[in-house]
């Protein structure tokens, strides 16, 4: 099978390579950065030198991409895909998109938050890239929008919950996350600097982050009815990792382990996500480099509340694992081909 | 004046040896460390070295410790402080405990969290050394108790709105409050090696810390009524700094504005309490090395809550920088003395 | 096959079993602790949870083991392997031990800077198990010596040259290595806590690292006379890697060009040697994760010096991932089964 | 005693800032920087905020700053100085250049390592900064150019050596030297981004970094005759802090005591020397945010080489604060004032 990456050139183009270094049966076709054209790949990053495709591989411009892909990987920022997704799907591709451009359902809502939508008429198509949620929808589609990194982390960690109507939604769901660097992309900013994140801790957007909408949209979906969600995103001084602890109220008491038993039984097909047992605080070391999200629950008998602590890799299972994982239901194969390795820890 | 520290031997103890270094007329008459009696305090410390005074120090026992400091800090595991508080107040020496020995002042409630206290009867006299909010107590003590880590974050960001009975108290606070390593001390704990703790972040003691009755007393106290709080700490991997991230829904419409005016008003005699600039997020760096707690406010209209954030030094602020300050209460100096340095950033 | 780890609980340990998880065709029949025997191993190591074997393997004692693997694993402190050895030898396994035990060749260089060996009648059979300058025999072996860190790193760095005699050796070879902090293994002790290791640097045992005589012995055998090195150890705030800094003076005029030419030439077989391009300077980010060691080389026409820069894993392929590439190679399989993952940056 | 900042807005800038809030009669006058030119300094750098005079302070154009200042800081990147100190001279000002401008005496030297020098006529008045070797000049001096960083760390752990004929010095001398990334300074680079600089490690500019030459050019002054120096430097993932490690052959034996006798006696006078402990290897974080350099000393006996130790904090003493002992020693002050805080560890 051949893929290829447009905007390859970001640390979700790299941590793509990454994984289908590993992956049987894959030809990366081609990758592409408009500024960096020419530039052999092993060169542009030297940590995938000696794997012998990657070896002949240099960037492209972005053009003439046509029959060069079965599949192709659109890492770019935000607003690029939408100019590029019509002509590649005549061509005959079918597309994963890493940006934010196809995953909101309402064209409004996407220019409200980010900028005019310049192919509103694919968002109907397009199938949210949440693999527990979407599975039969993704293996059909055309067009998937991989989900956003706070997003995976947070509608994992809620949608056992909502699906099966156990939330008080009379108030705002509160999700406190936390997140590595990476989740800032490779461009730079003097906020990205490591004189400025080492041994140092801060929130950011700490009201109206542009994935609220997303996450609200697909809890509410999933509640059936409008949520509201306090979300504040703070940056960790780490490379790779989103650890969310989130604040729900249930509308009926639950124990322990029948809250333990809803998220096994909602999950009992899904090889990523892994209840914890009870009583263990999950870590992002737990699955760095992976596809896990790992879930923890705990109740406090004091407040009433559950605080529920959910872990991923923002740039694997919140970005290039996840896509690949897409990527694999699409093609029909099995979801965790090329995703089966364990953290990197410590 | 002359000043005497028990238990100098762990990051505290390290912290106010660097503090009064610089501060003028300090005699640090006597160090203590049972395990490590006999060696060059410069030795144990090298950082240290270079000190007049510190150069000539050794670790000492515990012990004929009368007479020979106006003032003692303890800087001791918890437990041990109430064993030796009363008869070095007999001896005539006032006292700054860091430990959580004479913090609550319900021994119940302090039975029930660590273990049976040794000197209940001193419980009322001793004074929780927050110099906002106890700032003529402190000065006549002999016996301060000085504050938590996390609950200086907390008390402080809260007081404000808690005096001025602005909060609705019929919802739990939650307060997600993230720590750098030195909150765990110098002791050996797997949890606290280097490796399990880069590249990672976690909550831990997600329910029922230890410093939830000590939050919930000065809260409790300052909104005339009990208080339920629903707090979760984090461990950052970062050496100092705690960041809270706090939601609170108010009883009645304020204005931005007029939020900032209350918490402005209420700390406008106090050399430590920065209020940010709107939109500003605290960060941790901000404070390093510091006796600084700065705030900032989010009001978010989508949910109706406020964010608060706080950021404090936990080892400066959060220890033995305010006991510093405690000190110079006690002395009569200026409440600043020895801690006008502004932030080691980055 | 069946493999078995004795001494399970340690950093290498973890290492082993996340290769181990990909390797097709492995079964880890077994993991020891002495100390945690009975332990879930996903219980002690949360990140292998949701791997089937592992999800059903325990701790155990290290007892009655024989006919249970083909081959063993010894990844243990010095000092464990040598009283092992025998008798797990004549029930018939084949070993890899991880530690010191059988690296040096002489009893009386290990009695010097070890203790007392207690199988001195081992240490002619066993073999270094360097894949690059002993795979025949490797391939043979019963009892493979798996190399340090540091040696690996600087005996990788300087092979071809002194094979081909290039090297002035009437001066010291001098040797400034740099290690993570998981090459001080798992085991508690202060210099390795997170505070005393985050933002800071320093060397350690300037002189007499162990290490030493194992380099040195390598190194000389190559050369085919009594090499004098220098080595310095020093502790980087990272997890994983080490970046040797290596000063050699050449006995001949040699060009950039040849300069890589014989290294190529020497390692144009392995796999894992990256030759770097002229001019970049090796990363220790490029091999996290991995097998590779990445080799860059500087002249410096001022001083007539080459400096050589070498990069490894500490703990992949320092420890565990070599480990692994000596269980192809004993048992046949490609050299790269299972260790085909390139490098998890960021 | 009135000081200015031109170029205010880098990491030298700010820890000028840093130091100079708490030197007893200092009135910071202004403050610029073009980029920044009306911005309250407090709002581009939050962390000074409280400190009466800076909340005052906005950041200005470089011009019209005649007799606004006895002494002003030049810290601009390399090639700003050295058009403006003409003019500022002749308006009466004493200067103080953090940048390599005057740091070289020859102008050849400068054209070739750098750019064609603008002022060569002030590189015979301007005096080397480094105290423990030009204290009296650099009293007398109109314009002091402040050492670099590497060279500080560098000089002062060879001073007393060369100016004893006690080295060899038919061989290089060999520096490997390690530094934080403040050492690069507040620039947007993608070498320093956080995820490119954490959990890695590097050398960069292996040949040929532009500290050489000065470094060249004091230790030949201090032998008396050239000398010839193998110089690499690395990044270290933390902010502050250089460690060199230093690889010396004496011409003749000398015992370890003499040797500390050396140092002791040479440095005698000199309040920020440290000479450590035998034995001791000196870390980084033991002088953050001080003026200390640490040495130590380790004779290797197999090689007969000596590997000198020297720690220094690359923004304090390798720029900012020895630029604040230069100003005590221009303005008849202790030369530790307001420079006497010891090291915020951890």
């Amino acid at each position: 099978m051949k893929v290829g990456i447009i905007g390859a050139s970001g640390y979700t183009g790299l941590e793509l390579l990454r994984i289908l270094a590993n992956r049987p049966h894959t030809e990366v076709s081609f990758v592409t950065s408009r500024q960096d054209a020419g530039a052999p790949l092993t060169k542009f990053f030297p940590s995938l030198a000696g794997h012998p495709q990657y070896d002949r591989l240099k960037m492209e411009k972005p053009e003439d991409l046509a029959d060069r892909a079965d599949i192709i990987f659109l890492a770019t920022q935000h607003g690029v895909a939408m100019n590029l997704a019509s002509s590649l799907l005549e061509s005959g591709a079918r597309l994963i998109d890493l940006s934010a451009d196809f995953r909101l359902k309402s064209a409004e809502v996407f220019n409200h938050w980010y900028e005019e939508h310049k192919a509103p008429h694919l968002l109907a198509e397009s199938v949210y890239g949440l693999p527990e949620l979407y599975r039969q929808q993704i293996a059909r589609a055309r067009l998937v929008a991989n989900p956003g990194c706070y997003p995976t982390s947070l509608i994992l960690a809620l949608a056992p919950l909502l699906r099966l109507n156990l939330v008080d939604l009379s108030r705002p769901l509160i999700a406190d996350s936390k997140s590595g660097v990476t989740g800032a992309g490779r461009g730079l900013a003097r906020s990205n600097t490591f004189c400025e994140v080492q041994e140092n801790f801060k929130a950011y957007k700490v009201v109206g982050h542009r994935h609220t909408p997303e996450i609200v949209q697909e809890l509410s979906f999933l509640a059936g009815q409008p949520v509201t969600l306090s979300f504040t995103p703070h940056l960790l001084p780490i490379n790779r990792g989103i650890l969310s602890t989130i604040y729900v109220s249930l509308n009926q008491p639950v124990s322990v382990s029948a809250f333990r038993a809803i998220y096994l039984d909602f999950y009992a097909n899904d090889p990523y996500v892994r209840i914890r047992p009870e009583g263990y605080a999950p870590e992002t070391a737990d699955v760095r480099g992976t596809n896990f999200c790992d879930l923890g629950f705990f109740p406090e008998s004091s407040t009433g509340l559950w605080k529920i602590i959910s872990v991923i890799d923002n740039i694997c299972r919140g970005a290039s694992g996840q896509a690949v994982a897409n990527l694999n239901l699409m093609t029909g194969c099995p979801e965790d081909l090329g995703l089966t390795g364990l953290a990197l820890r410590p």
